[in-house]
């Protein structure tokens, strides 16, 4: 029985109740003689409320202090977890991630960790406690301010620590009861997947899968850390991430691990760029100048006639006002002739690691696609995955199709409860 | 220009209005050329919902994880204090108590402050921030544990790090106008009292007056920092508390400062105990024991005929249960007949340096009291305070009596705003 870190998100400890029942599921694995650290976000709508009192002071807060309230969510939610695990007579004690030994660069409000050096959490461990870890924060290397790890952050606290510490498992409590083969409130027939390998969660996440984010998934194989995302309501087995499948885990769909779709992106269309080299180095250079991440690109062959191509990406709707603005700014230097946005486009992806052995894949995908009467407007791929730009109105209708297309469909409508994500 | 500390107490900052208000103060304190650290406590209700929050998952919070629930109230206000301070143009920086180097002893939910490292605070006033401090809470200098400081906390974080700055003065901005000759919601015609030496302030607050804790104003004396206790809300000048009054600092009453008055303690009196040598060391040494701490104490002369006395002391009705069981438990080894427990009873003390000096002053106090018709229970006296315990329903009248008999009526009715103090 080694050491196990557990997370529990904000929904998982809303309140008292929550908590008290998250404590029961703690202590339950400190019986069963594991060591346990545990991660944990604020409370339910605490962030949100704390966002709302900074805007009543300030419209624009700084990082700095923004990073300095937000943290209190997580000491609340952390010192309360750590009282009602004493209240049922075992040892707990709570740190903040700074105290935790969570060490981070200094960009406030999206940091990321540099170094975990939890001396304190081992000696809390070795003197039989339960330690409680504040997720979502840390404390900047440089000058020792306190800061936040942005969205998902509380689940990469929990892989870092266990990377750390050497954790046997990292397990990620959520209100769902896992990683399922698409999004449960789009495809009633979807199922929940067993064990999913690290290759194709970080393609699922990247495509828009919620449960676990890109970031936590990448830090988890960096360091072989077996994630089990399970439900802190239900308690039952959950879907393990991990390199290779471990005693009974089940592998039901070689080919095809699932199917994910994201509505969150908006399209943009250079349009008339001389098809001559550093073109298209000239449009992304200006868009990462205004540190915008995108995410697909594709470029058609011009047209003989006037030498002239279209160049179209995806990114984030939130960073479509930054990117039309600097290609704007730009115009002159790089030549077009015009800008086009789109942002009722969605995006739907098809991910495993089968394909890669499976020539008739992409074939099928774009066959399921073309019955349901779905138009496509984007194609890119990878070794394990084929994305599509879809009209946002049409993604629900490809998901299910797909989902179907490739004998994803459980055989009974299964009620599942699905929720957000916390940090 | 020098360094200034203000402190603003929960009321001031119950809001984001409030917390606005008092941004636009400390930025005119900066604008005046001062260099401005700024202690804060939580904003109003924040501490009582926290404490709520821990009953509910805990009967009895640990010590350790409810100071590390408590500490998030102030890390909250002083991140928003910082972000309206900047939202108006000027820098500000928050640091919690361990970040400004406020070192405690361990001791949970009251620890005391053993030394102010203020390193971090320098450099930002160096940089030209204003510093913004969390009130009310530290570290422990052994195991680094978040400690908290207990009722007044953020007063002696205010006094304990403007004595670690060498700082001009501390301000401890609160709800009412300054200290008053007596409570004004008892005393219409108390006036607010323009300079008070820092011994009467003590005498004051070790009596029941609450605007100034006893340990703040110990503290201040130690490292002889003046204290100017003052209004958030009307701005007006309050009243300066230090060695020696200062420029135009008025000293109206030359020998009595005020009347200060506290129904929050009850009497215990021990009947019946042998008149020998021991006996009151072996009742004390068992109150003692029970880390009671008690108030004042009488022994009336023993009758002759029985060799047996009484001992009278007061001590916090909050303790009172406690103290009877432990005289209970000791009462064969210490040998005295029954315990009388009463928390019917009420304090009215008399302050003043002009006292030692003024032989009638003890004479004019009980003939006063005499002409209210109020009946004294006990007496007890130091160099510059006499006080007495009365009936509970007696108080009132027997301060209003006393401050008009000493002189220290206004002329007008003021209107005076009188709230509790915060941390």
């Amino acid at each position: 029985m080694g050491l196990v870190v557990q997370k529990y998100g904000g929904s998982s400890v809303a309140d008292a109740e929550g908590i008290k029942r998250v404590a029961k599921r703690i202590v339950d694995a400190k019986k069963n003689g594991h060591q346990v650290v545990v991660v944990v976000s604020a409370m339910g709508d605490t962030t949100d409320e704390l966002i709302d009192l900074a805007e009543q002071v300030s419209p624009i807060p700084a990082g700095r202090e923004f990073d300095m309230l937000l943290t209190a969510g997580e000491r609340i939610a952390m010192a309360l977890l750590a009282m009602a695990i004493k209240n049922l007579g075992h040892e707990a004690q709570s740190f903040t991630g700074s105290q935790a030994g969570v060490i981070t660069d200094s960009v406030h409000n999206k940091a990321r960790i540099i170094d975990v050096t939890p001396g304190r959490i081992r000696t809390a461990l070795d003197e039989g406690n339960i330690a409680i870890v504040a997720g979502f924060q840390g404390v900047s290397q440089d000058k020792k301010d306190i800061t936040t790890l942005g969205r998902g952050g509380s689940d990469t606290t929990a892989v870092a620590l266990a990377a750390a510490l050497d954790a046997e498992v990292c397990e990620i409590y959520t209100d769902v009861d896992g990683v399922f083969t698409a999004d449960p409130r789009v495809v009633k027939k979807a199922q929940k997947i067993d064990w999913i390998s690290f290759e194709d969660m970080l393609e699922l996440a990247a495509s828009g899968s919620k449960v676990l984010l890109h970031r936590c998934v990448e830090y988890a194989r960096r360091y072989n850390i077996p994630i089990h995302v399970r439900s802190s309501f239900s308690g039952l087995r959950g879907t393990w991430v991990s390199n290779e499948p471990q005693g009974d885990q089940q592998v039901e769909h070689a080919i095809i691990s699932g199917v994910a779709h994201d509505v969150s992106e908006a399209k943009v269309t250079v349009v008339g760029v001389p098809d001559k080299p550093g073109e298209a180095a000239a449009i992304f250079r200006s868009i990462a100048d205004a540190e915008i991440n995108i995410d697909m690109v594709v470029q058609n062959v011009s047209a003989a006639s006037t030498g002239l191509t279209d160049i179209s990406f995806t990114l984030p709707k939130t960073e479509g006002r930054k990117a039309i603005d600097a290609l704007e700014k730009s115009k002159a230097t790089i030549g077009f002739d015009s800008l086009r946005y789109d942002d009722q486009i969605g995006k739907i992806s098809l991910v495993g690691a089968g394909m890669k052995t499976n020539p008739g894949v992409t074939a099928s995908f774009f066959e399921a696609l073309s019955d349901a009467g779905v138009n496509i407007e984007l194609i890119s791929t990878s070794e394990i995955r084929i994305s599509v730009v879809t009209r946002a109105d049409d993604v629900n209708e490809a998901v299910r199709a797909v989902h179907s297309a490739f004998g994803l469909d459980s055989d009974s409508d299964e009620a599942v409860v699905y929720g957000g994500t916390g940090r």
